[in-house]
């Protein structure tokens, strides 16, 4: 049985008890060809261990057997928001991503810059790859044009990646994409999906024409291909959910920007480690539920590195202590997706799960790993159930029924 | 949380990838009152032991706790076809098993040739199960009628069994069933289920009343059970869902007519596993997902043969290397459902299953059985969940989400 946020909320109390969910980005691994172990089997980790012994584990399950997550189901299932309910539009996933501050009503659209050839059709959905600077220039050139009363704001993310904002009265997200997502033929005309939306999509249609006179003499950065045009996601919070006061503590906007979307405050923290444990030391007082993102082992399992993902596994393990030493009521360590280093990619595997409280019932596990977590109590779990589990052992839930 | 058949669409890639889905009908058991092993348990095989140690192993359910499902919806959800959703009727599914080409609007239903007493009481439902050949000729004395302008078929199925198609224009499979399923009764009068299936049901009553005139002078066999009146399905295919070119290599033509239902090619073989082997390698470049079915295990399980079906086990054990000769990016050895010898029947016990590819995180299972299964990673999951296993561990499923 699956425990929706309806039953949080009802559940749910207030208390000083504290949580510290510990998201290792990319945990989960594959073994290693020469040892048979997995990058957390691998790794040296004496203080999860310890944790393991006395705590929970098991494998979590993000979206659903088979299925790869991308970084935002992942996260959203770990608070306990089901994926397939909660969807954020790849626009608005996009502005997230550069600390965008959309506002109700704004349009956000994923964009790239693309080459088209003589005869106007795409010949590289990229551009080559442009330079991220070059990138930049290129979006000042398109920001700020307006169009029936409606300004577009075009920002730089990365390379040709870019974020086009519609913003004004009545606009709909109700749109097809620009974007054919093939080379050989010509960007689409953006239709009307839903009728309410057909002048937001003439208003798109004319900024993009605008867009190819502007970018004219630019070859071969002179087209901008726009796809998954949405709005501002408008989920409840964790504050309404959980009655907690959460924040998270995330170096990527992309994690910040999620973590907003359900009404968590975002500390302001350093690009290391150490820097993110002394953010959540000075606002330990201020909150209940702490979100730690630690991106580093995904960053080396997509690049493919088996050693390096072991290393920030253990500079995590060597951080623990210190952690440990505010004494949170519950610690979770986890991951919102494996990242195998053998598959430099998310993968559909499981991912390993730690919760420890004083009120655990001990699994008595040797070591925290996959092989190890497969035997731990929590089983094969849904990632939408952590966040109950946790509330429990935090004693932040009440009785259901009488 | 199950993945439907909506989602696999969208995610699914094509890809050259190759999926092998070995279906041992019935491979489940129960232990052997002398040695307290299944059969499964007792085979020797050193081949599936191999993969299990590498793979993953786990307990499949196809229906739900403590459902026994039949050959239908057995196979339906190692398909990823939830069999709640995609029911096919008894009728439909025998005219399938005889290879009959039903059409669009065609009615079938399942036929017993019967004995009825001086009373006009069944006294035995299968009339002394009387030769194939015996019913293939009372077959053709009732083939072809014709009652208000629909044309009624009667095809010989196996020793009593027939089939009956109603073919013509507005007819309706809202029908109560003519036979009673038991004997000292008589059949009963076929009756309209829905308002606009009257007259389908006075054409039935009709053509069974005329049946028994043709039949009056054949005791014991002198009369016809009709059941299970059903349309063909209209299910989504293969092809449609998971992008794949897909084919069934299967002796019965129950099982090759399921997969036909659900756009499978099918490919004739021979009958034997040599004969299912040459015919997997003679069409191995031709698609990239191979159903291959086994029907000896279910047989000797159905006949109480705990023995047999052992021997059934260890055959396909030792064919085993000359497939993986064809080295097959994902290999799954798992049945429909269980056929324990102590029961002689079909069973609700889950299905041991076996899943082998190059990234399987290892269970490192030592045997390939029922209890060591229960240790496996897969846990007790839903039949419907492996074609999502297998189609991720084929990389043939993208990312959910960005």
């Amino acid at each position: 049985m699956q425990i929706g946020l309806d039953l949080m909320k009802e559940l749910s109390i207030t208390s000083p008890t504290k949580i510290v969910l510990l998201v290792i980005d990319g945990l989960g691994g594959l073994p290693h060809d020469n040892s048979g172990l997995t990058e957390l089997e691998t790794a040296c980790t004496p203080n999860m261990d310890k944790l393991a012994l006395l705590g929970n584990c098991g494998l979590l399950q993000t979206v659903g057997i088979g299925i790869t997550p991308g970084s935002a189901p992942g996260h959203l299932a770990l608070f306990g928001y089901d994926p397939f309910v909660f969807t954020i539009g790849r626009g608005a996933l996009e502005a997230m991503g550069i600390d965008f501050d959309l506002q109700p009503g704004d349009i956000a659209a994923r964009g790239n810059f693309c080459t088209l050839d003589g005869n106007e059709l795409i010949s590289d959905r990229r551009a080559g790859r442009i330079s991220t600077e070059e990138g930049k220039n290129l979006c000042h050139l398109l920001d700020g044009m307006a169009v029936d009363g409606v300004r577009i704001i075009v920002q730089a993310v990365k390379e040709h990646r870019l974020v086009a904002v519609f913003r004004g009265e009545g606009l709909s997200d109700e749109l097809s994409d620009a974007d054919p997502q093939q080379t050989g033929v010509p960007p689409k005309e953006v239709a009307a999906l839903a009728p309410g939306a057909e002048r937001t999509a003439r208003i798109v249609n004319r900024f993009l024409a605008q867009t190819r006179e502007r970018l004219a003499k630019h070859y071969p950065t002179n087209m901008v291909l726009l796809r998954g045009f949405s709005k501002k996601p408008d989920f409840p919070t964790m504050a309404d959910t959980y009655k907690l006061k959460a924040t998270a503590i995330a170096n990527y906007p992309m994690y910040s920007g999620l973590a907003k979307v359900i009404g968590m405050d975002v500390l302001k923290t350093g690009s290391t480690l150490a820097d993110e444990l002394y953010t959540l030391e000075q606002n330990y007082h201020n909150y209940n539920l702490f979100f730690i993102h630690i991106k580093g082992a995904d960053a080396a399992g997509e690049d493919g590195d088996f050693k390096r993902k072991v290393s920030v596994i253990e500079e995590v393990d060597r951080a623990l202590p210190r952690l440990l030493t505010l004494k949170p009521d519950v610690i979770v360590i986890t991951g919102d997706h494996s990242t195998p280093a053998a598959m430099a990619a998310h993968s559909w595997h499981p991912v390993p799960c730690l919760l420890h409280s004083r009120w655990c019932r001990p699994d008595r596990l040797t070591k925290f790993s996959e092989s190890e977590c497969r035997k731990g109590s929590l089983g094969l779990m849904p990632a939408t159930s952590l966040m109950p589990l946790a509330m429990a052992h935090a004693l932040k839930l009440t009785k259901f029924g009488a």
